[in-house]
């Protein structure tokens, strides 16, 4: 069962299913313990599909991308991976040319195993990062998994990319579209670390659906657009981040303009629950504020808005402690207003003006509308303690600059990150 | 006295002398207990020269910039600037139209009592926002100032200006140069905040040297571009930053080139102790970091890495921890790195290479060279970890990019911080 919020809801033409990334027909995955980890726990996992594959690959943007970053990405047929190789609690990153040597054996050995072309394959990792992997262990596990593979594997894959989640992000869908009935599967790992210096976010999707290159990854593409880049847990984009979609076509079922949209719908759902549970599960995380900006000059205006807020350490600290603290809200908008009058995309956008207009609401209650505060009465007092209490929470910011508009989802910041983040020792 | 630093020496020219603000000749300071704050604390402040001033001042780019900042900002006269009226306890920020008035009748009254054109006087507020002045109290505080102003003023106007800090920011140096001595004062506060909301900084200098506006100006903004805008605590910047810097020539001591070399930099070694002061103070600062950023291929380069590193709470829990956590310095190099890539300047840098050069050092010990991670040995290990200990730490990051550099100094991210920032209660 894919991760629960009360923000996205599956649309009506997709249901939840049983199982993982092996729901979808003609997809066999494994999970094995390589004892990477100190612990016995799973470790390296495998991902194939019986038959050729159209794909969508998305990566990190970070300029110290880790070694399967780069092998991957690189590769050339990032349309075309039909399998991937997986290993947790080493993210091969900052390891020079050892590290990108090593990738490239994972992947080869994978590709022999799979009885597939190596650029059909690809490599993630996820861990420490600074050491070398221990290719022994990858190799022999890479071996164990091949000889483990099965439709039933898509658990035991999830659990191999796991590190320090809490809570498993995983799940599987069946959607009815024009012709039958298409399934989806879903492994995703989030933003719990320490362990591995700082989080990274991996996803890998199964599909059985028969589309085009083209409109796979138009699909893939606005759905991670609406989900993955539109979390935020403290700012910092990982090395290693990675989302692999598969699409296979083994259902038989061709998806016209209506299946694609409904696939499309459900796939964006789908990834916006896993994208928000990485944001619940965020290092020490205790709430998650979903915001919208709204009025802003253009797109770019409100995304700055919009991450000047959500990454704004006096934001977070408020919401951990359930205060309606809106001159923080205020005061992270301006600054990312002004700093955005100083690109040279300023030109085309309205002058700011002194006092700033703004509107800021909780959930439906107003606080501030247009450059005034709206003093709340004892009884809207208690009500917005108790909203901000809730481990879900809505914040809406307009801008009164235009008409573009974004959102976000992000998590507050605790005692907790401070502890998980200062007190792990490398 | 300034605040001491082992990063900072004051020049050979420079002393240190007794007092505040009203140490330079010919000006005159008060503070008094208006009531604005809870406790008997003092809270109104003015600050006023005998003689006409040439005036250098510099405000928050806060595009909610408050009230006092507006109304200073768009004087026109902010070359000839002569005293300010200040009060803490309440930033008049987001107060609306109500609170551009209430800021202009401080600034009148101020004037009316100092017997100046209202265009002389600067006004500046700190404390908590969204609230109005409560201007009886503001009324009462400023005539009761005015009847208070002496040339022993200055330290009982150090503190009116004191919210939350910690420690006093303050101090005053006598300056040799040829033809005689001159005196600066100087009065700031600080990033203690929770009573604000948000760290305000606002700094007050005075110098009884004989300089045209524009040299003064020059000499000013240098100083303060190399110490106010060179330190973070949190990335936020607030409302209502300023510094104000007042010349009036009462030593008679005119500055040829020589002197204006050694007051500017007795000016800028001045500053930057208490900018580091304030990072020291800031919220629930346990460390001071000095980051130098080299080899960046232009200053923009050098400037996104550097805020980049000292504002990521993964590398700013991990100095909390004492923990060489290099991995999560190159990670938001190369988030920063990536990100430059993508603007219109990057035109002119070189192409981003994989797998990323660059190199860490920990005060003088590389934990980084070129691409790789350099194995420690368990003496440098353990001298590295009793390094890390220190209040002071020096980090240094080379790129390999070019010839640009930067530094700047940050505090780390501790429990005490989110304490102070979550438990207040708007």
């Amino acid at each position: 069962m894919l991760p629960q919020t009360q923000f996205v809801k599956l649309p009506a033409e997709a249901r939840h299913a049983t199982g993982s990334v092996t729901f979808p027909r003609g997809f066999r995955a494994a999970g094995v313990a390589a004892g990477i980890k100190r612990s016995s726990r799973l470790d390296v996992g495998l991902l194939v599909s019986d038959a050729p594959c159209i794909s969508a690959a998305l990566f990190t943007q970070n300029a110290a991308a880790a070694a399967p970053v780069h092998i991957t990405r690189e590769s050339g047929r990032t349309h075309a991976l039909r399998g991937c190789v997986v290993n947790s609690g080493n993210a091969n990153a900052y390891t020079g040319e050892q590290g990108l040597a090593d990738a490239r054996h994972m992947r080869a050995l994978a590709a022999e195993l799979l009885q597939l072309d190596e650029r059909e394959v690809a490599v993630a990792s996820t861990g420490v990062i600074g050491e070398q992997l221990p290719m022994a262990k990858i190799d022999h596990g890479i071996r164990a998994a091949a000889a483990e593979l099965s439709a039933g594997g898509g658990l035991r894959f999830s659990s191999a990319i796991r590190t320090t989640d809490r809570h498993p992000k995983r799940g599987a869908i069946a959607v009815d579209v024009p012709g039958g009935e298409v399934r989806l599967g879903f492994a995703a790992k989030g933003a719990g670390m320490i362990c591995p210096n700082m989080a990274t976010m991996l996803c890998f999707i199964t599909c059985d659906a028969a589309l085009e290159v083209r409109q796979w990854q138009d699909l893939a593409g606005a759905a991670v657009r609406e989900s993955f880049n539109r979390i935020t847990v403290d700012g910092q984009e990982s090395t290693n981040d990675m989302v692999l979609a598969l699409a296979n076509g083994a259902s038989g079922v061709r998806l016209d303009a209506e299946g694609s949209r409904r696939v499309g719908e459900a796939l964006r759902a789908a990834l916006e629950c896993l994208a928000i549970a990485v944001v619940a599960d965020g290092e020490g995380a205790s709430t998650v504020v979903r915001l919208s900006v709204t009025g802003a000059a253009d797109d770019e205006e409100a995304e700055a808005v919009a991450r000047a807020i959500a990454d704004s350490p006096l934001v977070k600290t408020a919401f951990y402690g359930d205060d309606p603290n809106w001159g923080r809200i205020a005061q992270a908008a301006g600054q990312a207003l002004a700093r955005g009058q100083r690109l040279p995309t300023a030109s085309a956008r309205p002058p700011l003006i002194h006092p700033l207009r703004l509107d800021i609401a909780y959930g439906d209650l107003p606080v501030v509308t247009g450059e005034n505060p709206r003093p709340l009465d004892d009884e809207e007092r208690s009500g917005l303690h108790r909203y901000l209490e809730q481990p879900e929470v809505d914040v809406s910011v307009h801008l009164y600059r235009g008409s573009a508009s974004t959102h976000v989802y992000f998590s507050d910041l605790t005692h907790q990150y401070v502890t998980l983040n200062a007190e792990y020792s490398t």
